[in-house]
């Protein structure tokens, strides 16, 4: 039973995949592209919808259901939006198998059961929401409408990963609809600050947030907010987005209201999503070569306490002091774990919540009772204490905000420290290849240099940053007058 | 704005549909068979599931999920399912669009972009699940895995309804595995009760528990249990199933374990499940003329507040004692609104909360401010009283469980009045005409019976009753003799 994951210096990318695996957050599936999201990984996104729902809730928006279905002619009625999914879409053509007369006991479609109109699942919702929204606004009185949808969505990805890019998909979309263009554009970066509070301060990953060159533009959008983080490997992660997409989709869609000044005028609008992806992130932000290490304020299981005994009698006195304990962890709202399956020695317990990054580890044996004492192990600086018992609920509960801390603070100085400015070509090209991170460099402007860069490169502008300072410059590749720095990296 | 519904009398079934459109639980949408749920609607919906779930861990279940696509090669590996299915799947065969060279501006499906192997979109998912328990399944040890997943399914239904019927619907599936038999029954039987306790006691809703005749058996099930509900219309309604797979899906997907006795066995499945139909339910069993009577434990706005009020000084007094009373109401876990937008009168939102069936209303003006009471209406018996401010919050509170337990008394009174034994045929197909509900009557034990007495009077067995009483007697239809009477009725 012994899980050896392979080291990051080793092989990154086998290395994540192993700790997806062996941490038995998710599994692969027969669909190809699509994963099996197993209790632990999916305890963990409950967790993280929990603490966006609330979020989004707090700032006045409800939830609803939309379909998974996208008829072809809604789909296609924004162009730039249809164009940009249509390659990656998934369609349903035909609603009945029948039985297969040349093969017994088998199924086929039923050639007769042909859909008049195709369907495709959602690839995002914008086209049947906005079809829907059409029907509820008349008034400036209907707006603004703050909607969000946790859902399910399809995109046909040819190269898949586990959790970081997989043909289905869960998520949220929120999809709001205003009166004015500058209400819609607050919502917008109201919801890129909430991304933003929520991957920092619960996921513990340091973001940058900033907008998308027009290259990288959510497809039928005005304009794409966007908050990036940056992996062990140096590589940077998109972690969230959020869209200003004008009068797009109200426009396609003829979606008007009455205003106050009785003029009929096309709606204003945003959407904005984060996913399952988040989990990839977070795997890929804070694990080590042992496993996973998770914070504290998502973790599944933030405290296991496991037992150390000879015999039934050291066990009941073990299970006596446990119960104790965990009803005082239970009490200030911690999440703990009493492993005391005897099927498995202590040793391989303690590899295995190292495995599954459980925050604190606590390891109770015959002689710690007689002194009244517990040794307490942390998942992300391997520490380990002998604390009294008298108050360990309260030593806890700080250590699990300390570790959370800690956690942010040690990521946020990677990040810091893989900004690097690059002022020459050469530089630019050795700074990616050696030292990697977010590249700060002159760029004139144009997706034809964006491209060229890209395609030399692989890395992309991951984002101009949210008032990013002004300065005079010269562009990495052209050498064309350039006003700002926008963050290049290679990205996952 | 005024919302008129169609009286039960006048047209029991639009009746329902104006009551879910006009009440704003859900709306029609440009999707065949789909529908969207509103924010209203699914805010009852979020209350459900929350419920649900804390019954399902505290039952010790843990969510998990599973791909929307089960390929067709797995989805007809256990026949009996996939026939009992195969007539209502929506099926992907293609994956990617391309513009339409003779249809500027239009998308088509790309004939190169076929699949080699169809995808059927779930319309249940224990192909999907019992092909990935193989991986997970391989000594007794690994045993009992005690699954749940919310999820999007799809039945392609011909006639469907708002709620009841739908082509796509979100609901929960339990899918657990077992090292025995009698464990596995144990389990269905067990999830039935959560589902009967939850429909009773947090919709309010009486059920009866029983078993399906074989006709009526889940497509691969050994056992199917399940929990019928009576509307109003004399009609009854399947609120919950629980399933006893026995070796079916395991024998399919070849799922077997190493016993303790170091035998290779198949392991022991069940299924459960229950669906956004609930919403109907609840919606046809406690609703009048007027509009919703939501339950308190579910309602999303348990009391809504109305000031009555002329100019802003009263106003401002007013909503200085609202926002104490509002506090107080809080603090005792009361979901409250306070509505005082200005655009409309106190009678029409009085008229609008009782369409949206808020439990109770509390109506404050001037006058009552001087006396230190308020006027409190509740939506069940529309008996209004007005209350002194003092001690408010504990009357509401109370109020609120008294409503909750009304609620349930009157439909249990209902139902129990509405199970009538019939002892001929002619008293059978006349009590089904006149009077409706549960017929008690003997049936031979045959499917062919079962069936004949369909064609002839659309009533089906709704259930054989848990622990029935034993009798001798004589089919209703074909006078042969007969061992218990079970439960016929015309169904949702």
């Amino acid at each position: 039973m012994s899980k050896e994951i392979t080291s990051r210096a080793a092989d990154y990318s086998q290395w994540y995949n192993d700790l997806v695996i062996k941490g038995e957050l998710a599994d692969y599936s027969a669909v190809r592209g699509c994963m099996v999201i197993k209790p632990y990984g999916y305890a963990l996104w409950e967790n993280m919808q929990a603490a966006l729902d609330k979020m989004f809730k707090d700032t006045g928006h409800v939830n609803a259901y939309f379909p998974l279905f996208v008829p072809k002619s809604l789909f296609e009625a924004e162009e730039k939006n249809a164009e940009g999914f249509a390659k990656e879409c998934a369609i349903v053509t035909h609603y009945r198998l029948k039985t297969d007369p040349s093969n017994k006991g088998k199924l086929m479609v039923d050639p007769e059961a042909k859909l008049e109109e195709e369907l495709i699942i959602r690839p995002t919702s914008e086209a049947i929401i906005w079809n829907t929204y059409k029907g509820w606004i008349q008034s400036y009185r209907d707006l603004p409408l703050l909607i969000n949808q946790w859902a399910n969505v399809v995109r046909w990805e040819m190269r898949t990963r586990l959790f970081l890019r997989t043909a289905e998909f869960l998520w949220q979309e929120g999809h709001t609809a205003h009166a004015t263009k500058e209400e819609a554009i607050v919502e917008a970066e109201k919801m890129l600050n909430v991304y933003a509070d929520f991957v920092e301060n619960w996921m513990a990953v340091p973001v940058i947030k900033g907008i998308k060159s027009p290259n990288e533009r959510f497809a039928g959008a005005e304009e794409t907010y966007c908050i990036e983080a940056m992996m062990q490997d140096g590589k940077a992660l998109q972690a969230g987005t959020s869209h200003f997409l004008g009068q797009n989709f109200a426009k396609a869609f003829d979606v008007k209201f009455l205003s106050k000044e009785n003029q009929l005028e096309h709606v204003w609008a945003t959407s904005w999503g984060v996913s399952t992806r988040l989990v990839g992130a977070l795997v890929m932000a804070h694990s080590d070569d042992q496993g996973l290490i998770l914070p504290p304020r998502i973790a599944p299981v933030q405290v296991v306490i496991v037992p150390i005994y000879k015999g039934d009698e050291q066990k009941a006195q073990i299970d006596a002091k446990v119960k104790e304990v965990s009803a005082q962890l239970k009490d200030l709202g911690i999440r703990i774990k009493y492993d005391d399956n005897d099927n498995a020695r202590p040793g391989w317990k303690f590899a295995e919540y190292e495995m599954k990054g459980v925050p604190v580890r606590l390891a109770i044996g015959a002689r710690d009772l007689e002194k009244n004492v517990v040794e307490v192990a942390r998942r992300d600086t391997k520490e380990k204490r002998v604390i009294d018992l008298t108050g360990i609920a309260d030593y806890i509960n700080a250590l699990l905000l300390e570790i959370q801390n800690n956690m942010f603070a040690k990521a946020k100085n990677y990040m810091d420290e893989h900004i690097t400015p690059a002022n020459s070509w050469d530089e630019f090209e050795r700074l990616l290849d050696e030292k990697g991170g977010f590249i700060s460099a002159h760029w004139d402007g144009t997706p034809e240099t964006e491209e060229a860069i890209k395609e030399k490169t692989k890395a992309t502008i991951r984002c101009i940053q949210l008032n990013n300072t002004q300065e005079n410059g010269k562009c990495i590749l052209t050498g064309k007058p350039s006003t700002q720095r926008v963050l290049f990296a290679r990205a996952y």
